[in-house]
């Protein structure tokens, strides 16, 4: 019996994030190292019988000219993360995944990420329609090249300015009307998303950005029947948030204000450095609060871009509060995480899960997936432990029935 | 319709935990604060109707001078908490309260808690059954004074030093028949509990010292039909640690190290100074986050007195552990929180929750209290929110039924 | 023999910083307090014979209507400081001070500030030489009624937004030919300043406004004979930066990246929340660490303005540096500091040197007080120690001669 | 003209100070790294002309098999320290190197540091004589193969345990007669220190262990014309001390308590998890503050050992002080350094003022060192930067004279 071949395609393959979950394939793979961080390597998912590491190949599309293995270089000089001899042991399989790389697109994607871009092969695609065409002979090449019985595509790229939606995104006869106008009406994410889905192909935003997050595309999944999980991944000061935050609100204190201070220097920080992709992703780390204790306590958040740091996210929360007889009281945090450390697992696990509910023929939004998202499409929900229960539920469901 | 009156009986009453819980109930009554940090103020129990602050009246046993009114101006003047008009309004109602006083019992109690004691009127109680004895009349005395239908007893003194049990202590018989012998055979802490539940009142043990945690006052506990609760409030650093474990393990990274480093310089503080008393504290501290991951990391809790800090704990907590690919990361916190406004409002949630469960019938160790508790009695769960799903699970099964 | 009766005339009176050390030196006079935090209270400065505390009479200029003892009870309520006892002792001083209240400016002003004035006496100066007219006959008043020997005039008043100079400022002549152009040629802090210095008293700026720092009022001292000192008091994390970078070039650490979040809710608070009026404070906090170090790592410093804070400025700064073989090590520090306590003493003993360098016969820039300004006027040296031991050199010559 | 070699032998060689060492004379000789970290490479000593690190050669005493090339891997592992390319470009002169590594002695180094011993030709020396001699020997040899003009003996090895001295250890000649004594009337730290004086060599101990710090020493050292410099290399938390609280005197703030507890988990905190041996650390770390600001707030001192954290020494300390009119303020800090990077170009800058001092005929305790330690010899000031002007001091009058 063959083993099955699966195929994790990404946008932005050779950030640190992309780059980070290769490598960790092949090291897992290759067994040099053990499955920490990777919550679907927990026994409550056993009984789903997940994709393993050595079925996976991948590929993805990039604007830039960097491999995986100069990106692995970087994060090895910059932000003394993976031990030479793992690293050096994969040499092979990022090299010949690097031959699965193909030239992204820059439409509508923004000044800070074309900035970036420095392929010489981008082709400058004409109309939004030209760009899906495009990206869609990619997947089918990829998928066919590497004989994969599934492919899901995640975008792990940097952080788009916010893009706003208007009536034509509300339906997709509308929008794809609009596919030959210029401006094009979508941003780059959303033309990934749209390749994919259309396909029928599950996908994954990792990022703030629009990505499938308009009703149009929903509309898409579910006439092509693709699962869709979202957005921007919950990797450090976020996901603090959403852990002590519903402890506040069970011990009744009032939160009087939380302030956040980021700073990190990796090329996402260099994006997110322009005052336009920055606000895409406050907007969605500042919500998680008020969301969980059901009032607005003033909050305070700021990214900025501190060279030195490169990789290591460095974040100082101060949490001000009262509790009894009006006292104020002050919990403080420093977190200090390896941005593309605590990412990479996470793609891999929704890589996992989202080929599992494809093959289950589930279809739109994967909204036990919450628990990895700082934004959930579809959930209100922001307590990480109630997310997660809904993930364990799903699981307890899944398991009832035989598994895909 | 007379309103139903109800007695707060505390042990160690006028220490900074009990005086703030006087404080609180006085002021909650006069509407002079809101009920922020009350646990039971949440919505969640509005149909249990549990007893009003007003309906309460405080007494209590001390080994100090000191009455509420007392330990309030030092805590204000050491502390720098309580608005003067605030505690200047409750003078009455502490005044009241402290004629509800009664001499303590040092017998058994150890020589740094005994280190505290100035009262001229302590009796020097000759054996177990002597002190046993004067307890139960102080109870019955303040029950019958205050036409009071329910009593619930809670020790917030200083922490005793370890108590180690043995067969004796496994069987009501026997150790009943052992209450003559000198030594006695009991701590302090002990007896106060076995006066209260052989009177079939509810025992609530807020601090790390035996209590009722042997097997024969559980047993006795059983024959009188008395509930208890313990043990060890979980105010502070524990409590986050009981938070923040569940985020590790869920997200699957390996704890490599957790070190916390408590400072502060109230009286338990000076009791926990002498290295016997410390041990119980610590000792209780220290198995949370093993028990929650489901191995042992480094673990190190220290408990250091520093007379400027006064009643404001402060620690310092490092968390390291292991992400993806064995990259080591870290987490600190500081918590800056004043104990007494920590634990003063448990009190109260414990003094409701076990009135309550005593008018519904209930026999035995309150288990759904266990978020209370640095060390929750027949509990083995240390997650908080687990712990609190408990007593979520507890409120709407008493809310099927009709509340008595 | 009668004491010699000094006048201290603060420029925005009864904000926190004024408030404050109006009531220290009541506290000081009435042997309230002790001399903590003073810094011409060490041992040093025994032999200049400084004026004391009972010495002083307050007075000043405000715009709004609240009078120190308004303020002193807002920072009691809301910052949690000042002793009931002490602050009731002092009421009378207060009182007695605030009849020498007098309405100040708004001319120039800006915007963040005109948004506090509440007086309904503030007169609406036509122009510069109005203001200046005004102001001038307030300060005779002063010292006329409460028969003093001198008057020093201080800006602890908010800070205004940066101030362009031009060509007209460099002369004294040119400037005073520009006094009745509309807009004034001047902003409020100036006006303030040209007041004192033209009637020959002392002029401090204890903010990072304009004030005297402009070539024409310099030569306006330097024609009437006063002295300057100035500007923007060093109270808390700047002062901080000039005792650690220095151990940092000392030590031949190489900084990477210095990075200083602070946090805090006073009025003045407010004030900055304004972009152009933080302008002029993050621009005197960031000069510091490369003026010291002598090259320029990455830095940033952000202000901000959280409501429950109040007076308690929190700053947190991450400073990143390279070590021996290329080696990146982090120094972080958390600064809990109260901005009317720090400030407060230190304008009393700017207060203190001033009058005696009056006395003495000093002109111009006092460069022996750089230790208690983030931009010290005429003075590049930005390391606390070495500043303070221009302030000791100095202190040592003047006991050579004899005190005045 | 051949160039002039000097020798370098430590004690304790092959620890993590003595391994980095060795690693940056090799690194600074091939052009592998800047001077960054190296105190004496600040342009103040550019006219001492001091040796230059391709004039040294390196040897040393060890106890255990782990060579320099053993250590360096050890850190670059478990630490993740030292870029491979580095390292591997300096694996020949450390190869080099250890051929002149000689077995130490364990005679009178306690059990803690005995448990580390795992060389099979550690000889059994039967007295404090046979030791020296034998030392006496190694160092003889050293310098005569490697044609070296001066050599200098620097400590580095794992801190001993507290000695007590006596009557004997006042005078040389009582001391000298007790040399066969059993047992031995010195710790191993004081044979070496006394072997290096005795031959007139240079002798630094950067650890808290005796040493030369007994009057029979120092009156050796004066006999033999040797320079001694010592005691226990300020490299992280204490040097924060004595940079911060000169800012606590000047600023006449009230120091209440001063807390720091320092985690770290390389073999120097494996031996000081010995409570012997950790007392001797916290002696020296703890009288700093009170020195420096002429009174004794409470203070507390830990030091303990975190496996995970290897070599990276983390302290948070938290300083409670008071400020005006009674008002506590807190500083709080928290260093994350790596010990051995901190350490190793210490080494090496002692190294060479040692050296410089014994060619310009310098005898005995070299107090312009005192910068560079936790308990300077024959200094009582702890001030830095008062110290470090010392250092400057020093170098402007060597620059008088012409250099050696």
């Amino acid at each position: 019996m063959t083993i099955r071949r699966v195929g994790l395609w990404l946008i932005g393959a050779c950030g640190g994030v992309g780059a980070t979950a290769a490598l960790g394939l092949a090291a897992l793979s290759r067994g040099l190292s053990d499955s920490t961080s990777l919550v679907t390597a927990l026994p409550l998912f056993e009984p789903l019988h997940l994709d393993e590491p050595a079925q996976f190949v991948v590929g993805g599309h990039e604007i830039r000219q960097a491999g995986f293995r100069q990106t692995v270089r970087e994060l090895q000089k910059r932000s003394n993360i993976f031990e030479p001899a793992l690293a050096d042991a994969c040499q092979e399989d990022l090299q010949r995944w690097e031959a699965n790389l193909r030239p992204g697109t820059l439409l509508n994607s923004g000044p800070a990420i074309a900035r970036l871009a420095d392929r010489s092969d981008l082709p400058s695609d004409a109309t939004a329609r030209h760009a899906l065409e495009r990206i869609q002979n990619d997947l089918h090449d990829f998928r066919a090249r590497n004989q994969l019985e599934q492919v899901v595509v995640i975008n792990v790229s940097s952080t788009e300015a916010p893009f706003e939606t208007s009536e034509i995104h509300q339906s997709l006869q509308r929008l794809t009307a609009a596919l030959e106008r210029r401006p094009p009406p979508l941003p780059a994410s959303s033309l990934y998303a749209w390749a994919a889905l259309d396909l029928g192909l599950p996908y994954i935003n990792f990022t703030p950005s629009l990505g499938a997050s308009l009703p149009a595309l929903v509309e898409l999944a579910q006439e092509r029947r693709a699962v869709i999980g979202g957005k921007d991944g919950k990797t450090g000061e976020t996901l603090l948030k959403s852990v002590l935050a519903p402890m506040f609100a069970l011990r009744n204190w009032r939160l009087l204000s939380w302030v956040g201070h980021n700073i990190f220097g990796n090329r996402d920080g260099q994006v997110l450095d322009d005052p336009a992709n920055k606000a895409s992703k406050i907007r969605t780390k500042d919500q998680v609060i008020s969301s969980i204790v059901g009032y607005k306590p003033q909050t305070l958040v700021s990214i900025e871009y501190i060279d030195s740091l490169d990789d290591w996210k460095t974040a100082w929360d101060h949490i001000h509060f009262k509790g009894f007889l009006g006292t104020k009281m002050t919990l403080q945090f420093i977190w200090q995480g390896c941005d593309s450390i605590l990412a990479g697992p996470l793609v891999l696990d929704l890589a996992r899960l989202a080929l599992f509910s494809q093959r289950r023929g589930e279809v739109g939004v994967l909204r036990h997936l919450a628990c990895f998202f700082k934004n959930p499409m579809d959930v209100q929900e922001h307590d990480f432990f109630k997310q997660f229960a809904m993930l364990e539920e799903y699981v307890k469901q899944c398991g009832a029935a035989k598994t895909p």
